[in-house]
């Protein structure tokens, strides 16, 4: 595999992370990437916020991964930070190669850096793929994630 | 139901709030409500967060109820943020009266408040009560929840 960098995303890569995010069979029913207005007003959210962070990877100057990265600081657990993880996606083209593993050991890496004891994430239940790749990678399948839309 | 008000916890809560954290089956193996020390370094970081904040019920001038809201922006579902909802608590003897209910149905109205468009939250499998409880109350088991300890 070619190197791979990771790094904060900056407002320029938001047509390739928005691209990443809508080519998925559940994205693709919820994202626009013809109209980036609604991300650039939550990228200016996301700015503001001191805990949350977009990474991109980049490899051969093309963002080929992208996850979002939020430091949840917490009484439970002894006060334990606890790093959640989000919206992991690689590019269609370069599934396979192992991007996906590296991805999320930067960030595991990323959460001890950060004072975290424990790194959380959900996937929807439909994703079979995902779900083998995460208990590879050591994660356990403890909880189930309850969601509700307030549209 | 005595009236039960809910509002941002203080320091002076703390004790009250760990004792709930640790007062339930799996909390009493990871909590330590005789050494507060861990709570309050936590306690100094979720003050310097701008999107965490833990809340209290107070009924009868007694803290009864707890738990950790934390408004997540990000880009994906065209740059929704999300309510997330952590470390939810109702005092032992006071279980069973619908404070339970009226502390999530607070916190939705928190998350409509905060430009939420979705409130989530992750429940360890083994808790049948709490998944009878927030589906009855409107939320989809959608997803998995998968943890990974950094100690």
């Amino acid at each position: 595999m070619s190197d791979i960098v990771f790094r904060a995303a900056t407002a320029d890569d938001i047509p390739a992370i928005v691209a990443m995010l809508a080519d998925d069979h559940l994205g693709a029913q919820r994202e626009s990437p013809h109209d980036l207005t609604p991300y650039l007003s939550a990228w200016r959210q996301m700015q503001a916020s001191t805990d949350t962070q977009q990474i991109v990877g980049v490899t051969e100057g093309k963002v080929v991964a992208t996850m979002q990265l939020t430091v949840i600081p917490g009484l439970s657990h002894q006060g334990a930070s606890r790093l959640l993880i989000e919206a992991v996606r690689v590019d269609g083209s370069r599934r396979g190669g192992g991007i996906g593993t590296r991805l999320i050991e930067w960030a595991i890496a990323y959460g001890r850096g950060h004072g975290c004891s424990m790194v959380e994430l959900t996937t929807n239940k439909s994703r079979a793929d995902a779900h083998r790749f995460y208990e590879r990678l050591g994660f356990e399948q403890s909880h189930f994630g309850y969601k509700m839309r307030l549209d």
